[in-house]
């Protein structure tokens, strides 16, 4: 299209604009459908707990039945149902039609003031609206976040050794477990928690004495999260509640949740970048739109958040799709970069409790690097997935600009890999030459300190590289937790063998 | 209210936003009541320091007299006076309201172009329509918090052992005293420094010659200043002139200059929680209203900023009081996070140098974790200060999220005392067997590498993995500054004490 | 100007404004002036890397024309050229502008559907408009910092430390070169690649089979590109492609790109400066104005950004010119803070790599801290420099205020040289007892343990301090990562040397 046609339509969308405001300012107040059941809620909340009931009002849900969802243009469209109950289609989606749906399959549902309600909404509940999300997120690691780290006792050992307690007694240390408590403001803050219903508690209350549940693991948001009904994951972790506003779960800071330490630094290195500069330099005022579906490259946006490469579905200006929407985030992931000693090809099976290495590790790699090849995606599914990703980097950049990041992160990954192993071998070394207590003596390979230097290697310093690399956020790669530490670890390693040396 | 209503509502506040914008507008063509005195200071400094006067006029003080001000509703006041003198009264707060305020009471007072200015406006001065947030705020550790520093003995070592010089003569290192600059620029930044006038000094300037008072420790800003007239604290420290925005006190960014670090990482802790998300993802446009008092939950905000847990006065829409406003945030704060060896109940004094614990030292516990009961508050009061901050929380979750969110937290402070005792018994065993030297042979307990560690271990680790409970921000208390460090340094001081064994 | 006036005039600008909306929506319909050769270039890239176009239609590069341009008042100009060709002066500046500008001088350009295009648009084609800032540009060290680190064999020392391989062999690491990939990512990726064309590739497109360049170094945006052309430098690195926004480049954002990690951590200082909070704050949505040229100080801002004391043209409300613009930073930094062993004066000719201390090593001062004045500013042009950059605080802060900042600046650069040097005696005595190898073995200098404890304490520690003074953001300099790292520094290597001590 020329510019000038261009520049003729937007004198129109002005206009169109100022028709549009008055409209909506208009349907601002025409009433809502809101269900008798989520009517009577609203009674009491709005001065028990107010802002949840300010929150939701302030959202999507709060002024659209899934009826009006479904009528719009399928590429517009924020729900997935074929059909859903007819008690739900013409009413907006309100306190009652989440927290009292399908009861009877939530162990958590108790009594309240005549209804039967649940506190814990899972993703069994959004699925009625949003089943194909579901069935998408179901496949991440991140859905099996809980038992991925549960069921796997090398990961078990590395959680002892972070939340346990040690105490010192005669020149010695002992390691004791984690509390509950600990745990699940730890690890399973993000991974999530196991929720079960453990009794009733009777409490005073504005409204007289009533019952509430009470809940093992709760509150938790965590991704992964085993709820009462079985199911696991949990909607809210990226969708706070009870706005449940798109835009969030588009902006960077929602991700940074989870992805900011040194273990996973995705955000720190977003910042750093060109397009971390450009989000907080052009998109983070009025000017960028973060709530429209699909979402238009260049128009909505000019450069990248998370979810743009990851999750959204896009179109350019002219309605040519550039990438489907995927709650599978894995599906433009070719690579596993950060969390296991060796970044390796991502998983087949989003639980990877399964994998096994020769050595009968629960790890997807040998500790000198080599893949668990059977339990990883081969080759030709990395080619896809690595395509799927270069698909949004084209809207923005050449074909040639594109190969040249990319050939540097498969450089990278190599490079930190054998950075990785370097370490390993010190400590292998170090085992051997009895300095340290590992594998052979049946102890834990996370507890002594030589051992926590080359986990550093890897679980910060490899993979920050490594995001660094795969983000285009050098700043953080060189000096900031990558490049340099990597390699000074690696002289503060040897030093530490050379001080422990056996006489 | 019903939702329905609640629409039609919607519609009015349109119409009456587009009445009062019309009024609004006109109404800021009208003459604000400028003092004859400010005028004179106008008429120079708008193009001598300009940005002095544009951000004074951008501001609420410049456009509304302390009558106005206590005209309205007592909810909706911000200031606290009960008579002020009349001169005060019906004129706008501007330059020489506050710099010539009472100037016989303050030493740095000179003559400046026919007026009697000081330069220093201390909290004596804004008490003159503010009383009560003067008196409040006296209560807050922050407002002694230069005197806490600099007659404690104990932290006097620390800052030493920080800001001093260290100089290497015959494989050994001598420490010496910081100067007063280094001190300004460290601490004192924050804590506050002492202002005092030593004299003046005449300059040239485009007026002519002229004379200006010089001042010791300035600048400075920090929340403890102790000012020319004797009085501690400094407004401008979260309330920053000129424009005394009160939605810039409100907003994250303001604590954070102090409270940044990984001695007291409130901010970047909050950045990673839930609210923080929510404050950047909603809240950081104009979507949220910062400017309104009362403050208004789920309307003005969704998601609590430090000042809605710490300090504002919070109403639910129906105008029901939330919290009280205070500037005693102590009021909230039951148990002491940071800055000590050990989590303990809060100080009962704000003046914390009259601390003694049962050895003598200036701590409000033993070194072994017992706290000096005498000088805290006790469990009662913990209880009234925890119920207090709960009424916040209770405006946007149920009283058995908040329950379990506090259970995790104090069970966080268990453990993260019991990890420093055993740093502690560590260090204990380091210096009995003479490889440090510590209080027994009168040396300083921070200025050896082990020693050092073991700072480490409560003033950093301990102390992120308590802020991470407290704010919900996980991921900073895990592998960013947490649990992590928390147990790797304690392999790290056990493996020091190995390789320093006496022969 | 009294500010009854100043009110009366705001009435006025608000009825100016609802005009001057009025017609530049008008105005936005009417045509601009695209040339035949960027109507062809649009026809495909509208829908071939579609953001490419949107953004620059968002920029004022595709509204203005160079004629235009030049139309302004000087004060309002963005242009610096005196005459251009005639075929660009009445067209809007748009693709073949600039990728087809002066094809035969681009190594680079390639036959592509008709048009003589090249890839790489250097600092000589933007040079056609903006040829003083160029001019000014080059006298950077940024400008320069390809060869800098290139021709500098200490600093390709301290590369090959960081990047190279290391791998493990019979107790021992042996240290490998970087490859280019990993250099381009690491300290090329801000200092800039080499970019030559090294042949062709021919791709199938949607338009059939066509050819592109191949290039080295390729994507990369650093500041000191060497590009196909031979021009050193790259525009784009703060002003983004397409838009060229200058409110971008005069957010912190765009500096934090380079400038954020432990080495130079001008953003991170900024962050918990009061400046800082400020912009965050008060500035960071859409109350502050970031387009004018020149830069209202109290009207467009409040607190100063990067480009505001560095590089911005700033006047005051009533015209006066607070500060001229400079593309050559360097005019208002006295001292070099950052990167080198010790600050000093900054040298003298943008070159660096001319430098050559007395024992014969690219430095700017001794091992043990003297500078090698000659090639080095002197104290009067220290003075010069030092005063520009007063000229900008003196905006907001009375002189008084900026001497004691000045003063305290002045004291840290010594302690920290002071505190480094300490470090260094420590180094020089490791190396005398042969503990480790250094310059008298003809061994790297940055390749061991306490070597790189060396390089923290003035690479990080003493720089971070100094950054925290100079920016007044003291949270980042005493616990965050200055001074306490710089003291606790000297007793780990004075440990290090104790543990190694030859028996």
């Amino acid at each position: 299209m020329s510019v000038k046609g261009d520049r003729m339509k937007k004198a129109a969308v002005i206009m169109s604009l100022c028709i549009a405001f008055f409209f909506s300012a208009l349907g601002w107040a025409v009433e809502p459908r809101v269900s008798e059941d989520t009517e009577g809620c609203l009674e009491c909340h709005s001065t028990v707990c107010p802002n949840i009931v300010e929150d939701w009002k302030k959202g999507r849900m709060s002024r659209t039945t899934p009826a009006e969802a479904m009528k719009k243009p399928s590429m517009e469209r924020r729900v997935s149902f074929d059909k859903i109950p007819t008690s739900l289609t013409d009413v907006v989606v309100g306190c009652a039609e989440c927290h009292a749906l399908n009861s009877q399959k939530h162990p958590d549902s108790f009594e309240h003031n005549g209804y039967e309600v649940h506190v814990v909404v899972t993703p069994e509940d959004c699925a009625v609206c949003h089943p194909l999300e579901r069935e998408e997120y179901s496949h991440n690691l991140m859905a099996h976040a809980y038992g991925n780290l549960k069921n796997n006792p090398v990961y078990q050992s590395l959680a002892k050794s972070v939340n346990g307690s040690q105490s010192f007694s005669k020149g010695k240390i002992v390691y004791g477990p984690a509390n509950e408590e600990t745990e699940a403001e730890s690890c399973l803050f993000c991974h999530g928690t196991q929720v079960k219903q453990k009794g009733m508690v009777k409490r005073e209350t504005d409204f007289g004495d009533m019952s509430f549940p009470v809940l093992t693991g709760w509150p938790n948001q965590g991704s992964g999260r085993i709820n009462p009904d079985g199911s696991k994951g949990c909607c809210s972790a990226c969708h706070a509640r009870h706005q449940f506003d798109i835009g969030m779960a588009r902006k960077p800071y929602t991700c940074s949740e989870c992805h900011k330490g040194p273990d996973v630094p995705a955000y720190p290195v977003y910042q750093v970048s060109k397009h971390g500069n450009m989000f907080s330099s052009l998109g983070n005022g009025s000017s960028w739109n973060y709530e429209t579906v699909p979402w238009v490259v260049g128009k909505d946006f000019t450069a990248p958040t998370c979810a743009v490469c990851h999750v959204s579905l896009l179109v350019s200006k002219d309605g040519t799709q550039v990438a489907r929407r995927t709650h599978r985030m894995n599906d433009r992931i070719f690579e596993r970069l950060f969390g296991l000693v060796y970044a390796h090809p991502h998983p087949v099976s989003a639980d990877t409790s399964v994998i096994r290495n020769k050595a009968g590790l629960s790890l997807p790699t040998e500790l000198t690097g080599e893949p668990a090849a059977t339990y990883l995606i081969d080759r030709a599914e990395q080619e896809r997935r690595e395509k799927r990703m270069q698909q949004v980097c084209l809207a923005c950049h050449s074909n040639e600009w594109v190969k040249g990041h990319f050939d540097r992160f498969k450089n990278t990954i190599q490079t930190t890999n054998a950075m990785t192993l370097t370490a390993t071998q010190i400590l292998l070394s170090a085992w051997d030459q009895g300095m340290a207590r590992g594998p052979a003596e049946k102890d834990s390979i996370f507890n002594e300190s030589i051992e926590k230097m080359w986990v550093e290697q890897w679980l910060f310093y490899a993979n920050s590289t490594r995001f660094a690399s795969a983000m285009v956020g050098a700043d953080y790669g060189v000096f900031d937790n990558g490049r340099w530490y990597l390699s000074k670890n690696i002289q503060e390693m040897l030093d530490w063998i050379h001080l422990h040396k056996p006489e």
